[in-house]
């Protein structure tokens, strides 16, 4: 007995039903025209994930359910798994379908709802209880959706109902070390209950979210023996023989640093792309920031749908103009060199009656940063092109970042790029070709807004100042539990009340692609009024 | 028998928790000065509504702890109820405890956790499932918080289980209209049920939430014989005789207008108080959303705290100027005239070879409004005030505004405003006293960024527009049921794609003032890559 499944990993569009439609039936005939029995595709592939409020719209859901009664009059010859919002009188459901010769012939609808991190499908679904078996040549296929697997139990429960096979549709998304974590907490449940499945995750960028595939499938002994390549689209099949999967090819997992500048490729390339730009422009400053902006943007879109602009001020150093060339050579990128003076010195003089007598301080820096971000994104409107901005994690956390000035633009690759990371991540390219000159790696990184500025004047050493900041940020430590690891209370207290204090700013922040498990924005929901401080002693009575 | 319940209808800031218990505290001494029996207090009221992802921070959740036993060490010869986030095991729970003489008596955890519209209690809480009675004076008091009462069913079967008496903690926040609905309901259930309820609602600003107190009681019939005026803080005492409140003060409600004018000034004055701010600025136009906006500022900061900033082109007509002046006037508030030319024109020239041979469009008119975005960030950096942002909510929804231009600033209190209410807002001000002149009401808006230039050269009118975006945006409906309703295809399409395409816009948006029922933000939260297209005749096969 031979029962061939097909897993569609496929990158999908939030919305574009129409697109979203055609490509799934697209890959009906392909997984066809290889002999599967069934295909399976990801959670909610009719609509993209997340929809978000979209699921609130009645146009909306009612647009998915003709999507689906149109694939499924087009489904003869194969059994096809899909995922869509379901409404059954008031009540949504993240649901499944399985489709065969021309009708629905089972559904499925999700158990496990997740409320946490990026998700809040509670805000939209209502829970299913029950399990949904259905037979193909003679075996007994389960259908599961993704956080379902997570929690323990349903595979169990599946397994005592008869199931051979479980089938998991997934939208999960990426962020460094999850592709171990998923495999690994899975296939411990498909060994516990000694019953294989069949795992299909979407694929691609959606706003913060990158989806990095890497569907698979584990034998009874949760041992995986087919996956797909990460961040790519791609139809694999497998085939089961009296019920057991047959070895097939492993696609192998990419070291941490090369799947998070993959990850960072594949969200600019599909927020440039699903939101119709004509490539891309940034500042290039001479810094490694904008340096690995600028490279990453050149492999996600080519070199000739990017542009470099070199905005050099007074207290910009020959060196950095030199090797802001230098990069875009390199590359291969059109720039263009627009010295801010004019417009900083135009500022200073209609500002200079209001504010004699005053003190030079961030205002002063902050015009210059503006500036650029009025030449930046003047290009950007004329040209429809996306502005990337080139900022890192680190400071998007302690503020360290001019609003409306360098932190303007549509998308920021690096938002949850530590600068450490930064760092690695340069060093990664560079073995691949070398874009990135040396002197931009070593060099110590400064704003350059003000005569000798360092960036290690006004904040601790990124060395101690990122650990910090995992700390706090993705592990929610109180400053006493930081401590106690040892770092010192300056640099601890100095680095959580920029946190603290900075919220404002992150909240108009363009979007970024996430790569760690707790991202700013949909993932670190914090108030901007408040009355938190978490520095050492603030809180004690 | 007489049982006096006072109802401490306060402003808490979230997250400030010594503030907030040292203002229970106070609360407490009051009602007993007062004689009360007992008094309550608002949902969650040692860290305030709604703490957000705070609520994950281990650190946080025992400060509140702590503050909970401080509180309760503190009372004696009265009963308190509050509210705090409480941890059991692993579990958190929205949850109000009862203290009496120096300890804890009783415990409640909230049983319907609302995760629609604004909330998110799913994210945080887990559902208690218990009743909570218990007894003061020979009366049975059952507690109840916020979404519970909305719900069919929990006061019936408290009243069952022998309650004379409901307490409700709530943090309910307002819309236009909010308060006659939840009367309403609540009343309604209180009715069927004959049981009385004391309602204890938090007042004060948070962010984009407006708490509007308004907290009552109602006796056994559904009737409200005891009211607090909205919008302030207030310590009510409602006495119980042998189990029926007697009649006391009830405060009459606000019209509309007047409800979401005084809505606005408490959610600016404590958005400066609770950040911090030296004041606010604003740029005036001499257009009406900035009169209002200066107007709305005054009222909640005092004519001595604002500073208007004037900062005309070649496109402002003289009249724009000289409405301006009599509107600073009026108010009698500190203002600078700043022409924008120098600026501007040094962009130009500066961009001049990038854009030789191509077409004036949008980008020259939104390098106007950035000029005058990074003079009035200057002035904000420099003096450590807020910049309000002028734009309003029919703006914001159609993308008519520019990033880092006329939307850069840290709070947009018109954000949730469509025009046309502004214009109703304006003219209930000027009843108080004359400070818009009556040609900035009259006259055909215009964003002067260029020659001639009217809003309805690019928008339909918005006696047509705003009605169009309250269906879509606050309804949901199609744009066939728009259509149904007799607007014309081309304004309803222009409209939804208008509203479906600036959503990048909104996300960069600093926060605003909800006072409808759905704001863009926390209430509306779509994705920015999106294939949805709400246009008549998109979305058919």
């Amino acid at each position: 007995m031979s029962l061939k499944i097909a897993l569609a990993q496929l990158n999908f569009t939030v919305a574009d039903i129409r697109a979203n439609t055609a490509k799934i039936i697209a890959a009906v005939e392909q997984a066809k025209h290889k002999l599967a029995d069934v295909v399976v595709f990801p959670e909610l592939c009719v609509t993209g994930y997340p929809p978000e409020d979209l699921l609130l719209r009645a146009d909306f859901i009612e647009q998915a359910q003709r999507a689906v009664m149109e694939i499924a009059r087009q489904v003869h010859g194969i059994t096809v798994v899909i995922g869509y919002p379901q409404k059954h009188g008031h009540l949504l459901y993240n649901a499944a379908v399985v489709l065969g010769d021309g009708t629905v012939v089972a559904e499925y609808h999700k158990n496990a709802l997740p409320n946490y991190g990026v998700f809040d499908e509670h805000r939209y679904f209502n829970a299913g209880h029950q399990l949904c078996l259905f037979d193909v040549k003679g075996s007994k296929l389960a259908l599961t959706i993704c956080e379902d697997i997570w929690q323990a139990g349903i595979i169990a429960r599946n397994r005592e109902a008869g199931a051979d096979i479980i089938l998991a549709l997934n939208a999960s998304p990426f962020h460094a070390g999850k592709v171990h974590q998923r495999e690994e907490i899975i296939c411990g449940q498909v060994k516990e209950s000694e019953i294989p499945l069949v795992y299909v995750n979407q694929v691609g960028g959606q706003d913060e979210l990158i989806f990095d595939g890497a569907s698979f499938v584990a034998d009874s002994n949760g041992e995986v023996i087919f996956r797909a390549a990460e961040f790519e689209e791609h139809l694999g099949i497998v085939e089961f023989v009296n019920g057991r999967p047959i070895k097939t090819d492993i696609a192998p997992l990419y070291q941490p640093v090369i799947s998070e500048y993959k990850a960072l490729v594949l969200g600019i390339k599909d927020y440039v792309r699903k939101n119709g730009f004509q490539g891309a422009i940034l500042g290039l400053s001479g810094g490694i920031d904008s340096a690995l902006v600028l490279a990453l943007a050149v492999d996600a879109l080519g070199a000739d749908q990017v542009e470099a602009v070199l905005m050099p001020s007074r207290y910009t150093q020959d060196m950095s103009v030199e090797d802001a060339r230098l990069e875009a050579e390199a590359l291969g990128v059109n720039y263009h060199a627009l010295p801010i003076e004019p417009a900083v010195n135009a500022f200073g003089e209609m500002l200079a009656p209001l504010f004699a007598g005053s003190k030079k301080d961030t205002t002063e820096e902050n015009i210059q940063a503006r500036c650029r971000g009025v030449l930046l994104m003047a290009i950007s409107n004329k040209q429809g092109k996306l502005l990337l901005t080139t900022g890192n994690k680190s400071e998007m956390s302690v503020g360290y970042a001019t609003l409306y000035g360098d932190m303007a633009g549509g998308f920021a690759p690096l938002k949850d790029v530590y600068k450490l990371m930064v760092y690695r991540l340069s060093a990664y390219r560079n073995t691949l070709s070398p874009v990135i000159p040396e002197r931009v790696i070593t060099r110590a990184p400064s704003a350059e807004l003000a005569p000798d500025q360092k960036d290690e004047d006004s904040l601790p050493p990124y060395a101690v100042l990122d650990p910090i900041l995992m700390l706090y940020i993705e592990q929610d430590l109180s400053a006493e539990e930081i401590l106690a690891q040892g770092y010192k209370l300056e640099d601890v207290n100095r680095a959580i009340s920029l946190v603290d204090r900075n919220e404002y700013k992150r909240r108009q922040s363009p979007p970024g692609i996430r790569i760690t498990p707790r991202a700013f924005g949909r993932d670190r929901r914090y108030p901007i009024s408040s009355g938190y401080r978490g520095m050492a002693g603030f809180n004690k009575p």
